[in-house]
């Protein structure tokens, strides 16, 4: 199959499949998901992922009825009906189904999968990005389905010519709108805690243990504004870019003033990504 | 029909409509909605929802391939397919159908509808809230479909056995979770101006034309939580519950200070209710 849709059971290519109007997803966006890119067969870090899916779902109050090695084995058996190595996974989880209710009237969720191909290193390039306010929900820890202020904020980047944009809530970089976001100055690799303002991002946990191994000093504090201007590399991360460096902010340019630390980060995660998914 | 679902051109028991997987609603929230009471064939301030519709869509960068007159034609002709005379009337736009891109890769938008029973006067009656951190999002002036924060918050709310939580930001009362707040103090309605933080509701615009009518003095001046404590009464308005007074916040009682201004203004409201759906 070229692209798949899975809802409940039911598998099809992706154009083809139909949910009913009232999964509280299509009206509330009541719902949690994750994605990551797969290769050769190989979904990568799908453990990690489907850990922070589980933590999603029990902070936001829905209980799933299906274990993670029932998902992790429903996963694998969909991407083995695919015609392409190179995809990306998507999986999410909605309430329910019911009318439309403020409050929970239903526990019995929805798991839904769309698989498409996606190549890994098409948005891995230096990154223009915009500064926009944070005016995203203070609920990011959880990855909802609530993207409205994200794809809205997008909109301006790309009304920018820009493909990300960088947060900040009252003057502390938080994250991007899709990806986390890190520095480097002085040959420390500094991001922000993983609190209610920011998803902890599973590129971001790699990033901080192939640092570790490197030996470069990890802090965990927030960082400014005017240090996210003067860092040496700015790393923006995420499941799509791993480790893609931003090259101006607002016109402005930005980072490269460390570019072999820099390199070395990216070589030493994708070297992982590369042999994880080269495994089989 | 007993409960409908309308989706693009069709129309069926709102259980048997099914919409595509890859409508931008179904995983991003991305879209806008109204929903408004309907009694005896009249759906009440039809023309200021369909105005607020267009201006959440247009905010939100969604263009309607529809005119007001096209909906309000659609809307009244399911609504003569309604078994019952008390409706709730929804509708919402997504920004269309296509594969999962947080940029807008599609500008044909889909029209959802629902109608189902409802009681207007169901929730009514002296509420119970708690007080909550407001954690949305910054664009509350639209009416997107992002409620997860909303729903999350007012599950806090039944938890602690209450129907509404009233949301503050660094102290400044905002609005509720799915209605607008105000007060009366000292004579005086007081309610939060519509900036970004608090959606412009059609029935928190209506008390003020009805304080007008009554010569009770109006300001559009943020409160604080010490401001909302110590009213004289607090009223909770939304399209479905006009104006329902809150009668404790946090277990704590509240207002119940100015009764008879508070059954005045109620009373104004509820007849022009009455008037517009017993026209026919």
């Amino acid at each position: 199959m070229k692209e798949l849709g899975y809802y409940n059971g039911k598998t099809a290519p992706l154009d083809e499949i139909c949910v009913p109007m009232c999964d509280r997803g299509c009206y509330f966006g009541d719902g949690v998901y994750e994605t990551t890119p797969s290769l050769n067969g190989v979904i990568f870090l799908l453990d990690e992922h489907i850990d922070r899916f589980y933590k999603s779902a029990e902070l936001f109050y829905i209980s799933l009825n299906f274990t993670k090695q029932d998902l992790k084995d429903l996963l694998y058996s969909l991407l083995a009906l695919m015609d392409d190595s190179e995809l990306m996974v998507y999986w999410q989880v909605t309430r329910g189904t019911a009318p439309r209710n403020h409050f929970f009237t239903t526990d019995e969720p929805n798991l839904w999968v769309m698989i498409r191909p996606y190549k890994m290193y098409d948005c891995c390039g230096p990154l223009e990005l915009i500064l926009h306010e944070d005016i995203r929900h203070q609920i990011c820890y959880i990855k909802t389905l609530n993207l409205a202020a994200n794809i809205f904020i997008l909109e301006k980047a790309r009304q920018a010519g820009c493909l990300e944009a960088v947060l900040h809530r009252n003057g502390r970089i938080t994250e991007c709108t899709r990806s986390n976001i890190s520095i480097i100055t002085n040959g420390v690799f500094r991001t922000a805690p993983t609190d209610n303002l920011i998803l902890p991002g599973i590129s971001r946990a790699r990033l901080i243990v192939h640092c570790q191994r490197l030996g470069i000093p990890v802090e965990e504090i927030p960082f400014s504004i005017d240090e996210l201007f003067n860092a040496d590399e700015i790393i923006v991360s995420s499941s799509g870019a791993l480790c893609a460096p931003a090259s101006s902010i607002d016109g402005v340019p930005v980072g490269g003033k460390a570019p072999d630390l820099l390199n070395s980060l990216r070589d030493s995660i994708m070297d992982e990504f590369n042999s994880m998914v080269n495994a089989l």
